[in-house]
This record gives C-alpha cells, sequence and structure tokens, in this order.
C-alpha cells in the first residue's frame, strides 16, 4: 500500500483540485442566489437536479416548466415556488418577462435539448443543458450560437466534471504520477427496459453509445486531456424483443489519441455492464470505477514503477445529489460572477462529433 | 451472494468439464508415460513446462534440446537425462534415431517454431508447441501439413483451455447462465524489459499482440464459442526509447462476431496492464480475473437477472506449473490413446489469422 505521506504527495496538486475553482464563503454580504427554472420533471430533475440545488449554497428553485400540472404543482408546493412561475411547453416563451428566473436547467429528452436550449437563451434566460447536448453536431452548434447572441451562459451538465474521484485522477495524470498514458479501457451500460425514451431514435439520437456510454468516452478526454485522432467502431442488435428497432443495442469502440495513447471501450443497453475507466501509463494504473455513477465513483492509484508496487484507492461516499449540489453551485457562480464555464458548449459539441465519428464508423463497416 | 446449492445448480455441467477429458486412472497395469524432449530451454521451459511435466502422471523428461551445453548438462543431471539424449541445433534432426524420445515440447523464439515442429515431426515425434504457434499463418499452415504428413499429433500450448476458471466459465456461458452475452472487455500487457526478443519483429513476429494480448484475444473466443467476423484496430508507439522501433508497443482493437457480441480490448509492453475478459451477458457479468496467469486465475459470476443481484467469485488455488501438469498430462494421453487434440494446430492458425487481420487493419489506418 502507499504511504499516507507518499499519497499526500502525489495529490498535492489534487487536493486544490477538488475544491470548486470560485468561492465566496468569504464574502459578508448575503449570498446572491441563481435562481433556476427546471425544463422537463423527470426522474433527472426531479430526484438529482432539484435536491442537489436546493442544497446548494448560490442556487435557488424559483420556477417549473412542465407538461404535467399536477406534478407541477406538487413540486412548487415542495419548493415554494408561486404559481406564476410555473409554465408548459406552450407558454414557456413568457419566462421571458419573469424576473424572477434567471436560468434554465433543461432535463428533457435529447431531442428536445436544442430547441428549449435555444428558446431559453432567446428569453434571456443562461441555460445548464443534460449531457448529451443534442441529437447532432449541428443542433449543438446552433445552441452556442444561440447563447452567445443572447450574451447567455450554456453549460453541459457533466456531473462528474465537478466530482472529487475525477478531480484527484486528472491531476494526478497531469503531474505525471502514471506516466506516459499507453492504453485506456473503460465501459458504461445498464439492461434498458422497454418502452422508454431512450430507445427511440428521434427522441434519443442514438442508443446506449449517446445515454451511457458518453460517461466512459468523456471521461478518456478528460482524464487524458486530448482529442482522438481516429476511430474505428462497431455496432450489434442482438436482442429481437422490439426494443431495439430504432437504436443500437451494442457498441465497442476503438480510439487512437495523438500522443498514441489507445482506447478500447464498450457500451450496452442489452446487459448490466459495471461502469469505468481505466488508465495504464508507464509507472503506473489509475482507474476510476463507477464512473457513470450518481455516487460512490472510486479512484485506484497502482503504481507499479522502478519496483513499487503500491495502491492506493480513496472512494467519495458523498450522496447523491452531491455532485448536483457541486455542478449547481458551479454553474451559478460562474454567472453570478460572469466567469466562462466548463464544461462548455463546445466541450458537448466535441462528444457528439466523436459519437457521430463512432456511428458513421459503424455504419460503414455493417 | 449466490447459495452454494444455486452455483452447485448453475456450474453442473460445468464441474464435468474441470475433470480432464481423458482418464485412465482406473487402469490396473503399470502407466504408459510419453516421452518429452524439450527444445530451447529458456524460462517457459524450464520454470514451466518441465517441472509441469515431471509432476505429471503421463510424461516424463527424456531428452533436452539447447544451444548451451552447461545449462543442458545442469538439467539433464537434474531430470536423470542420458548424456546421449541431449540435442544441440545442428545435431537435431539425429532425435529421429533416438527410441527414448516421443514427443517435443516447442519453448523456443516464435519465428523458430514453425522450423523445429516441421522438422521433429520429420523426425517422427508430437509436438506441443507454444504460443502464438508461429508468426504467420503461412507458416502455421506448414506445421499442421507437416505433422499431418508424418502422422503426428500437434496440439499448441495454450494452457488456459486446461485451467479449471476457463473450463467452468465456459460452461457457464454455454449453460446461457449469463444469458445472450452482449458486449466483452479483455485486456493483457506488461512494460518489456528491452533487449528481449520478444522487442525483436524477425524473431517475434509483432509486439505485445502476439506475447500476452493473444490470451485476452483467445479467451473471448473460447469462451464464446464463436469466430470474430469483423476486426478493427490501431496500433502505436509512444516510448521513443529503441525498445520499439521493430514491434507495436500499444495496440487496441474491436471485434465483432456472429451473434451480434462485441469486443473491445488493448494490450500493451509499455504498461503493467492486469490481464482479464469480461462477458456481460442480458442475465449476468461473467469474468476471467489474471486470465494470462501462471496461477492465481479467478472466475467471477454476478448474476442480475430477474431482480437477483447475487456474486460468486471462485478462486483457482493451484500453484505453478499446476496448469502445466495438466497440459502436459492431456497432450500425454491423446498421444498414447491416439486421440485428437484440442487446441490443435487449426486453432493455433485461427488465432494467427485473427492477429494478422488486427494487424492489417491498424495498418490500414495508420
Amino acid at each position: 500500500m502507499l504511504s499516507r505521506r507518499e499519497f499526500v504527495r502525489l495529490s498535492a496538486a489534487a487536493s486544490a483540485a477538488t475544491t470548486l475553482p470560485l468561492n465566496l464563503l468569504a464574502q459578508a454580504a448575503p449570498v446572491k442566489k441563481l435562481r433556476y427554472a427546471p425544463v422537463g420533471l423527470g426522474v433527472i430533475s426531479v430526484q438529482h437536479f432539484m435536491p442537489g440545488t436546493r442544497r446548494s449554497q448560490f442556487g435557488e428553485i424559483t420556477g417549473l416548466v412542465s407538461g404535467h400540472p399536477d406534478k407541477a404543482n406538487k413540486l412548487a408546493a415542495e419548493y415554494n415556488v408561486p404559481a406564476g412561475n410555473i409554465y408548459t411547453y406552450e407558454t414557456f416563451d413568457k419566462i421571458r418577462d419573469n424576473k424572477e428566473i434567471d436560468a434554465v436547467y433543461i432535463g428533457l429528452p435529447n431531442s428536445m435539448h436544442a430547441e428549449y436550449t435555444i428558446r431559453a437563451a432567446e428569453a434571456g434566460k443562461h441555460v445548464l443543458c443534460e449531457k448529451p447536448m443534442a441529437v447532432s453536431a449541428k443542433e449543438c452548434q446552433s445552441m452556442i450560437d444561440a447563447c452567445k447572441k443572447n450574451n447567455r451562459k450554456l453549460m453541459i451538465a457533466y456531473r462528474c466534471h465537478f466530482q472529487s474521484s475525477y478531480l484527484q485522477a486528472r491531476e494526478l495524470v497531469r503531474s505525471g504520477a502514471i506516466g506516459k498514458v499507453e492504453v485506456i479501457e473503460g465501459a458504461a451500460g445498464f439492461n434498458s427496459r422497454p418502452g422508454v425514451w431512450r430507445l427511440n431514435k428521434k427522441m434519443a439520437g442514438g442508443g446506449p453509445l449517446m445515454d451511457i456510454g458518453i460517461y466512459a468516452l468523456n471521461a478518456s478526454r478528460f482524464l487524458l486531456g486530448e482529442e482522438p485522432k481516429v476511430i474505428s467502431a462497431y455496432t450489434s442488435v442482438i436482442d429481437q424483443d422490439g426494443r431495439f428497432n430504432e437504436v443500437e443495442e451494442n457498441c465497442g469502440w476503438t480510439m487512437k489519441f495523438p500522443s498514441g495513447a489507445i482506447a478500447s471501450m464498450t457500451t450496452t443497453y442489452g446487459a448490466n455492464q459495471e461502469s469505468f475507466v481505466r488508465l495504464h501509463g508507464s509507472k503506473g494504473t489509475l482507474e476510476i470505477s463507477n464512473c457513470a455513477g450518481y455516487e460512490g465513483i472510486g479512484m485506484t492509484l497502482h503504481l507499479n514503477n522502478m519496483g513499487s508496487n503500491e495502491t492506493t484507492t480513496q472512494m467519495d461516499n458523498a450522496k447523491d445529489p452531491h455532485q448536483f449540489v457541486n455542478e449547481s453551485d458551479y454553474f451559478s457562480q460562474c454567472v453570478l460572477e460572469n466567469k466562462p464555464v466548463e464544461p462548455s458548449g463546445e466541450e458537448g459539441l466535441r462528444d457528439l462529433n466523436i459519437m457521430t465519428r463512432i456511428y458513421e464508423a459503424a455504419a460503414k463497416s455493417a
């Protein structure tokens, strides 16, 4: 095992990174908050983003957008949202006249991300939009353009960019702790229920790659700090049970990065596949376990250079919606202080471009 | 955790498979043994195959082939090999006149496998040849042809085909325990010392794919029981330290099988990469850990179908050269009873063909 002192040395830079980039704690004045309206009241909004924002320091829920009045009314009561701040998809554009809402959180099916991001930006609201950013690179670009034109912030909700295991891991890779990264393994998948919008190509844009494989893909780019140069891929459908008439069931791909690092990954909607990303370097191995998880994300550093053989595992025991608290606070502060956001729309677009290349490579070989 | 009873049910067929296919224990007559001469006295012969055969029931070491007289004499004393049964590479063909040697074990650099297999077959000896079978598919075919022409047995020494975790895993896959296999992950690699023959293209035929990646590749075929339909791949060299002037340092590849199962794998000589193969099915996941190991190979079955969430891990605690004992005994019995061998030369050729396709795919994209 790595000694405590050794680990402290290695993760010195990493520790700094786990502190959020902006911190207003020292201010004496009453805290100004960013006022959010979640758009779409599905699981991700109701069970994760909204409770996360309620617990955050710099965000609060002041509006709601939903096609289900009953659900909206119930949540409005819970979050003290006035009736006048509840919108439907039909009345959504009137949000521009509401001075009690600064930003929206887009928790809709993927195909609606572009439309509601653009409408929100045109209504003068900042946008925090779920991943995947949209169903095409073209849509991503129009979202970026609309937010730029209206001088609104746009962030893609890759919550893992705010998670301590990821941040420590990135700093360890950057610091050279594992040497040069040679090969990367990664995976994320689950056995999908039938009848969900994720299986509808028009709404989802694609299959498990778009929804869950994106975590392993994004994590490899985030940790390595490079963009893939070339990509090859295959997709398949095995289960002819009606679930996969529109999107792929399985996808496997290999990417080569400019440094020469090679990553091979798989994703599926046909099996429960534990998510992880693992970087093998000349001096050691670094793994993020449960890399797509809402909680319980671990980081394992194994050093095997110069005869050493030491393993350190750190588990993030913070409970869901912890990642959403951090994400919400970060975006809130970026808007309140007018700072650039990261992961930006451009970051979301990069993943869309890569996933498009993966689907194109798979289609070519079909 | 899986209950004992549940596990027994699932692995009923598997248990049978862990018993070696042929068993002469019941015979009363004195045991007839197959008499081996190892060709090449490197680590694999001296530390693994020879001690394994000494402990086996149906094999014994009665000859030696080496270019190092000192080493040969020392081992001859240890194994009671008469001086007249020691050959050099120059005198090798005279082995045909030796009635005390039935078979050879080829533990040479890859580029010498074909030549010595063919010369042994022509000298009337059966051949147990290390993996990879040779450096090209053409060589493999000539080895198969030579053994057929001389009516000699040819087996490729994939020792994992005789290892209990592998055998149990294959039976579990065949029995449908994990349902339909959707995606497969696999890896195997190590940080190579400089100056070894494995880095010499002419002697090795290729890099880590040929030497260590082959374990993950072969394991996926062995467990799935299918041959890849299409393959894409990349190779790279990152460390410009003289080690990789001839062979690849890293390789990643994705394979699609006829059933639709997709496998993504990596291998490297630039990092210590723990070997494993993991099959994700519609009802559960099956993993072989340390899949390239001489000992300590584990099998983990995780069932997650119909609300179940049970994990069973079985570790093979038998110590090296246990796998070589089994392998040696199996080949010995096949020869003594004139039974077909598996893994045959055709099986070795299949891997060579696939590795050739991997290198071709990587070359195309370079």
